[in-house]
């Protein structure tokens, strides 16, 4: 009664005659697999198989390929599934975690964070802070991230080391900024970073993040688009965050924040606007009308108290959507599987409708279908043969997992505490819940030493 | 920066002059101390000494005592804090986590639940599933929790041998239940569990879990009350669930369902109304009046889609709270810090309040407040010298806790995983994540055979 059992077949790499002679790199056996992207399968003993930076074969141990000389995990008591998605985020700010809570967004970031990031914002502090950040969202099970902040080389640079994927946004926004001095340079510094990441580093995609409509002119936001377009780059903007962003909005074109952004022609398919709170149903249909991507993070919205994004509608819709934390200021943790499980709930609960925000449509967002809202393409955020081999194993042997009846275990009561192995682009990043990749007690005490400065 | 440091003083116990000649016989040095109930208070570096069961000092490290033959354990980079109290549990219910999700309570609870227990609920079932439960929540930082089911006798039992503190309520309802096949022997079976377990065991505080006004009959209902008032046991009672509780009750005798158990005499501060979801600002008048305790368990009230308590209006008119996370197949996880992070977030964002549920109010709930909702005394759930030695020890060294900005970290950041080594009643239960009581391996074993028979 536990769970389905998938019938034995091997799903096979596209190019299916060379796959008995493929030569196989990593491989991880006698493992539960869930065959994302239909989550309702099974597989209680299997094997995925990784060639290079790709996967290349997932089937059951009955038809598990010999084995010369890959480097084998044995994934007996675990389960293997894609790595997460966080579609939003802002690494630097572990620095600021729990430094203001119970507060709303504007006496939060204009009493609070901003002086903070004023005072403590500099290449050392975003590498370092990004780092951590990047460490804690491996080990819950997080392998690309979509990050926005100032100084975003440093973020890169960070991520990089530390073996996770980002799609990386420099920010933009018309106020003197941190490597900005002078915002009247903001668009050529984002260009520069464009073109300085564009094609250097597999797990780096760039992109703009324009802050929002409240601290970017129209003349900035239409000029972060068309440098965006130029350079088939995601632009990132947080939009319809609270109730009265509006008001906000020095030269308004239209009468809710998205309908300004779509008056500006902003909007389009690389267009990923972040939170959307507040979006009435016109708004739906310009988002709609225009393929763009929503990220929502429901905690952030939560914990400053800036409202709950129409979800249900939203799905209705079929918007693209992404789930994402926002920094560790504002949520405080950056583990998804802590906002799967979050925004499941709080969707249910003003509804009182128990099916609004089903577990299956939580773990889409997650992974495939919030890897799409980005951009990402060829199979992200699935285990797909062909897919990026970006991928988490996960203990099914503690007591909080007991007993396994099928997948909605993986958000309403898996953590990211669970996550033991995780694997980015084929390389093994975390094992048995060592970070490989940086000293991650160096990295905490760099950060301590930098919030106590 | 980072946190306020305590001046230098030792919070003696009551009897000063006894003190240096005080046995120890537990010692905890070296750590990070949040002297609860006073959570802004933090010493940096400091020492909590155990006699016996109780908790004798507390201090700075400068003045920690001499310590001939105590065991110590070092606290270096971790906090010590209270063990956390989980208001309202049902503990054997571990078998079906994940049974069934993304339904009302009423589908849950008729289409799945209730067949499932009339299948699968015997004392076998009892006994291992609430073992399971009492290691996670020991190892999530739970050291109370209060519980209510059928065969309550091995959820005692479990409990006992896993070494948990618990609140053990029999379950009295109207139908054929697991032991008690006729339930006109329905009073009678629980009056032998109080005769059974009061006084028998210093972590077993037995109780009646009345399951609800529409499965008790009032004649029911008010055995249980004088039975509790006899024996001076604390009284369940699921109420206010759901919308639509009233129209269930058989013979109504008043418009509201927390009414009508008052116009049945049946509130009084040893009766604990688990839920009220859906009380009215009549009913809060009658809880205060009466001086009940409420449990509120939100995450299953949301999972379910029952509602959102008026946690505002409660804690203005004082009621006295717990904390909750109801069943692991409502919920579905039995982490109280995932509990209070919920919590805190789900009471702001929908009347858009961030300072509608501050991370103190659900800290207190947690440990002192929900620990004297239960009818617990003497300082539980407090590190006053005195109060019984139920303290846990979170890792403050991952990178999710980074950096320590205050108290706030345990409810925003914090996850059950970080729990490092519990104590309860003076005892070590959990050393370095390692449960030392009972064998964790097999009984998760044992759970998983129930769950696939
Ligand atoms: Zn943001
Ligand atoms: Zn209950």
């Amino acid at each position: 009664m536990s769970f389905q059992i998938q019938p034995t077949k091997v799903i096979h790499h596209l190019h299916d005659r060379t796959q008995s002679l493929m030569h196989i790199d990593l491989l991880i056996t006698n493992t539960t697999i869930l065959p994302f992207p239909d989550t309702e399968q099974v597989i209680a003993k299997g094997f995925v198989a990784i060639t290079g930076t790709l996967i290349s074969t997932v089937g059951p141990m009955s038809a598990c390929p010999p084995t010369a000389d890959a480097t084998v995990i044995s994934g007996a008591g675990q389960l293997v599934m894609p790595g997460l998605v966080n579609g939003h985020c802002h690494a630097p700010m572990t620095l600021f975690r729990g430094l203001a809570d119970d507060l709303d967004l504007h006496t939060w970031l204009q009493t609070h964070i901003f002086p903070a990031e004023a005072r403590q914002v500099n290449p050392e502090m975003v590498y370092w802070c990004s780092k951590l950040a990047a460490a804690e969202m491996l080990l819950s099970g997080t392998t690309t991230v979509a990050d926005g902040y100032f100084l975003e080389d440093e973020v890169a640079r960070a991520c990089v080391e530390t073996g996770i994927r980002c799609v990386a946004a420099q920010a933009v926004l018309d106020f003197p900024a941190p490597g900005v001095p002078d915002p009247a340079q903001n668009i050529k510094v984002a260009a520069r970073f464009l073109e300085h990441w564009q094609g250097r580093d597999p797990l780096i995609t760039p992109g703009i993040f324009a802050h929002s409509a409240y601290t970017c002119s129209n003349t900035t936001l239409q000029q972060a688009k068309e440098l965006t377009r130029y350079h088939q780059a995601p632009l990132f903007i947080h939009v319809a965050e609270t109730r009265d962003e509006g008001r906000h909005i020095a030269e308004p074109q239209a009468s809710t924040p998205i309908g300004h952004l779509q008056a500006l022609h902003l909007l389009d398919p690389d267009t990923i606007c972040v939170h959307c709170t507040w979006a009435t149903d016109s708004d739906l249909v310009d988002l709609t009308a225009h393929g763009c991507a929503v990220v929502t993070c429901p905690q952030s919205n939560a914990k400053l108290a800036s409202g709950r994004m129409p979800l249900s509608a939203m799905l209705q819709q079929r918007v693209r959507l992404a789930l994402g934390t926002d920094s560790a200021a504002s949520n405080n943790s950056l583990d998804i599987f802590r906002e799967m499980d979050f925004a499941a709930k709080v969707h249910k609960v003003t509804p009182c409708d128990p099916a609004a925000a089903p577990a299956g449509t939580l773990l889409h967002m997650a992974t495939a279908g919030g890897a799409e809202a980005l951009g990402l393409q060829n199979g992200h955020g699935t285990l797909a043969p062909g897919a990026p081999a970006d991928l988490i194993l996960l203990d099914l042997q503690q007591p909080h997992t007991q007993p396994f009846h099928g997948p909605r275990l993986l958000v309403y009561s898996q953590a990211g505490s669970s996550v033991r192995t995780v694997i980015v682009n084929g390389r093994i990043v975390v094992y048995d819940r060592q970070l490989r990749t940086i000293d991650l007690d160096a990295t905490c005490d760099r950060v301590r030493t930098l919030a106590a400065g």
